[in-house]
């Protein structure tokens, strides 16, 4: 790019956004359906239902440890079509630019989005880019949105959860917000924490292709496992109950929590998943999350009780039992 | 709502967000895709194509002659589905909030929102909220992303553009561009202009009725009819040829104009679009649109020609003509 910061007219819809488009993002996101240039990109459908979902990316700082706003925004919207057991299409991505913006700046965040969706061989489809005045927003804020097909015998709902079921989590928790929050404020860990941001949908694949009948998935992210959780116990009317013992938790992650004053349970993952499933199956696709190194921490941490409906309790490791509420006010602000 | 403004935990994913989403935006916008509550929707799919959009929205002031910052985010995307075609199954909404947002006038937008979501018949069917540090966004910016169904036998594609078709706009131009400037500025006319922010699917299906052979469909937002007729020049390789005596422009808008010193092919439109078709279909679709009120004032203003791909030329009103370039630097910032 020949300017090194971006100017309000990159914003206009006149030759310098064209160019930026042309210069930056084309080439970057590069897929036919980006190079037809509409207003919307076109799929062709196959048989299943269409899943869509979008989420927006305000993380500060926009570097941490272990990733960017740039691969977070792409396996973020991944992660919420994946949990709905949706084969993801295509993702869009809406950019809000601060006048002033360091292009490198810029130019890295995108290929970090680049990479992310090549490696997930999910392509970016449609855009746009909007530029505000110095002031009017931190730096770059990303919203992507996805569009994916659920498979014809796949139902996956937050209101499925039976009694009985197993509860499971892909991999360690609470890496993602420790890492953010360590950048934040300057600490240094003596093993560091890096983000667990990651796709999910190659994992959530081949758990299907063991059974189908998953009963809910969902990511934890804001809010962690505990709010995720709670959702999930509401929507369905079922209680959860989970054993402090097997939440893997990492000890860097820990010993962070400690300092800090975080409960882990509370802390944002990108990259993991919850699934609830029925018991018999459980083996079988732990098994198969093994086998992919996204799922290799995956374990059992509960199961679905009818008692309490709406309510998630923990075996706490001292024998106790210990109600998880839902946190009211905000413990991480622009965590992701 | 409890509280009279944003808080920073009113983004947290706690009970504080799920109050917010529960009292403000699950009433609003209540449809069965939201009312499950799960990270993604899930339509069922028709036959056609999946067509899938994005635009972010930073219009400020956020409020304006003819309409809102959250009108203009459905409507918008609704357009962009629209003119490729699409029946538009649905809309995402992702907000990012600014702590400190009065509540009451998030209430309000929200409540623009569902108005337009409901005449346009198109739900709102997936969202996602964010609240940022006051001073870290401006009041509110909003992106919506659409998904909808192109029917088999269309194919509207800017490259599609032939020599010999008609170009049509289907309204007058400029009049977005001047009520948000004049907001701004707190100029007052004699006749007030007003934003066109409206949804134009149902004007495009009305058109499809009489034919789908429709080339190129595209609304003429951010850069105006005149960086929108370049687009598709380029992009189809052709050249396009105006007459500036058949743009359909109101004195008002004229008026601001000249007293602002804009040119109007240049000024935003939210609720206009341009069609370039086979001449001798141009009169059957006109009627056709001259049937709703949306496509009342549509008209021919040129055609395609083969000569100087590329290029659009105006003939002016004393018998001249013009190369109709597009704009370098920025005009009007965060006009939509």
């Amino acid at each position: 790019m020949k300017e090194k910061q971006i100017l309000l007219a990159h914003g206009s819809g006149g030759s310098m956004m064209h160019a930026l488009i042309r210069d930056l993002f084309l080439p970057a996101f590069d897929n036919p359906y980006l190079r037809k240039g509409n207003d919307q990109a076109l799929f062709d459908t196959p048989s299943g239902r269409i899943a869509f979902t979008t989420d927006t990316y305000t993380v500060q700082p926009v570097i941490f440890p272990g990733g960017t706003i740039g691969e977070l925004a792409v396996h973020g919207t991944i992660n919420d079509l994946a949990v709905g057991g949706a084969r993801p299409l295509g993702l869009s991505v809406g950019m809000i630019l601060e006048e002033g913006l360091d292009m490198d700046l810029l130019e890295m965040i995108v290929q970090r989005m680049k990479q992310a969706s090549e490696e997930a061989g999910v392509p970016i489809v449609t855009g746009d880019t909007k530029v505000v005045e110095r002031g009017s927003c931190d730096k770059i804020f990303i919203n992507t949105s996805g569009v994916g097909i659920v498979p014809e015998g796949v139902d996956i709902d937050g209101a499925n959860a039976r009694p009985g079921d197993a509860v499971i989590i892909s991999g360690s928790i609470g890496d993602h917000g420790v890492a953010v929050m360590s950048e934040r404020r300057g600490l240094q860990f003596s093993t560091p924490v890096v983000s667990d941001t990651q796709p999910l949908h190659k994992l959530v694949k081949r758990m299907l292709s063991v059974t189908k009948d998953i009963h809910v998935m969902r990511d934890p992210t804001r809010g962690g496992v505990a709010t995720t959780l709670n959702e999930i116990a509401g929507q369905s009317r079922v209680g959860i109950e989970i054993e402090e013992e097997r939440l893997p938790i990492s000890d860097a992650v820990m010993g962070a929590c400690d300092l800090l004053g975080f409960d882990p349970l509370y802390l944002a993952n990108e990259g993991k998943l919850i699934a609830i499933l029925p018991e018999a199956l459980a083996d079988d696709v732990l098994a198969a999350m093994h086998g992919l190194p996204e799922g290799r921490g995956a374990c059992r941490v509960g199961h679905v009780i009818a008692d309490k409906p709406g309510i998630v309790r923990m075996k706490t490791g001292i024998g106790g039992t210990r109600i998880i509420n839902v946190l009211s006010g905000e413990i991480l602000p622009r965590i992701c």
